[in-house]
């Protein structure tokens, strides 16, 4: 079985100017992982509907599943709805089951919220999309073809991803070993590593100096599908870190 | 006078499968920003050679600058270096200034370590490179015609940035000016914002929620070279937030 692959798209100047730090790539990256769903590239852009087009159609021609965040609120940078619609060559257009979900949810707030030509925005979608509805945010997220919509704001975006992950074709989980121990130097021991590698070209085996209040080492990390090929690697692992004379430990090493 | 602009290329698996947290990209947009060298695209990609040389042959050709972070250490997985030289069609060989500084600093550590292979890959340079050589690690970055390649570990790339950054070429640099105001609604000043945002077209205005202990509101922030502008802005939002009946506050809300 082919794997699945997955791409994401995170728009938006306030990640580009450094104000905002990106708190969705890890989440979804990690999500995606265990649905088998390997994230192969992510693109941060600019609020430049040029840009987004052209980015939306190159990326959802090379991946299986395309994933973005940011730019689908109601104020003149939140752009990203319009330009997908531009990206298919659709109609960006009213749609009217998300416009009644948006008013019976502002008739309920207190005080009441009023539908204005701004708010209607987040009911405007492309032609021939289907709403993604979560429980954070009454106004909704998209899916057109293979590109799936989602706002910036980590608290909406984690919900929206929560309700597109059932209807995503996943693949065989990505599974990781790790292993970590301090005083390793990754210079003393990259050519057993290799080796390792060599010998089990089908994982992806990972080599991450930490430097921590409790001791600077490296985390050596196994990924792949085959279990048993997982399991045969890190007990290579473990052997090459005991031949260069430390103590192999389970797991990532602990948080800074 | 034309901004010049940058392009970052996060390179490296661990980012992809969500086990390591970008905390570069921040650094680098900001410190960029100062210098009046607008970051316009970040790619976050895997290990993988024939996307590294691609995605730099496509990015060096359409960015005044390019940073890459990620894959210059000593183990298998390590492969941006002999990337670059590939992707500028240059060998890859020892570059002996580099490794005459890594043999001494080696010499001089307790217990001493030795060059083997594996780190001598790090005194590996694409042919004509320049090296970059900071006070973290005697491994050098080195720059390439307009790419840069840096270390991933935080610690070691913002020392090797500062090193590159007094060569930069730097454009105006871009001021920012932030309002924010607790209970404020995006939907409820989309509109007077993007009024303000017609007036000022050379500035990037942009709208940001914010959830946090001490109350939810909205962040609106002007950036741009024009600091006449960014004040008369600043001062027209200030009038929209108290229209709303909201009190405006200087600068970004206080951290959750």
């Amino acid at each position: 079985m082919t794997q699945p692959t997955a791409a994401l798209i995170i728009i938006g100047n306030e990640v580009l100017s450094g104000r905002t730090q990106d708190a969705n790539l890890k989440f979804i990256a990690t999500r995606l992982g265990e649905l088998g769903i390997p994230l192969r590239e992510v693109r941060v852009i600019p609020d430049v509907p040029e840009t987004i087009i052209a980015t939306v159609n190159e990326i959802r021609a090379a991946f299986t599943y395309v994933f973005t965040t940011g730019g689908i609120g109601p104020t003149h940078d939140d752009i990203t709805s319009e330009c997908v619609a531009r990206a298919f060559g659709v109609p960006w257009e009213v749609h009217e089951p998300s416009r009644a979900i948006m008013e019976a949810d502002y008739a309920r707030r207190d005080p009441p919220v009023s539908m204005n030509a701004a708010r209607l925005r987040m009911a405007t979608l492309p032609r021939g999309a289907e709403p993604i509805l979560c429980s954070e945010t009454s106004a909704p997220g998209f899916r057109m073809e293979n590109v799936h919509v989602m706002a910036g704001v980590p608290r909406i975006m984690r919900s929206m991803f929560e309700v597109i992950a059932p209807t995503l074709q996943g693949g065989t989980p990505v599974k990781s070993r790790a292993l970590h121990a301090n005083g390793l130097l990754e210079g003393q021991i990259a050519e057993a590593l290799t080796a390792v590698q060599n010998r089990f070209p089908a994982l992806d085996i990972g080599s991450y100096p930490y430097y921590r209040a409790g001791g600077n080492g490296v985390a050596l990390v196994a990924k792949g599908t085959d279990e048993s090929a997982l399991e045969a690697a890190a007990a290579e692992i473990a052997a090459l870190i005991r031949a260069d004379g430390k103590e192999p430990v389970e797991g990532e090493p602990p948080a800074a």
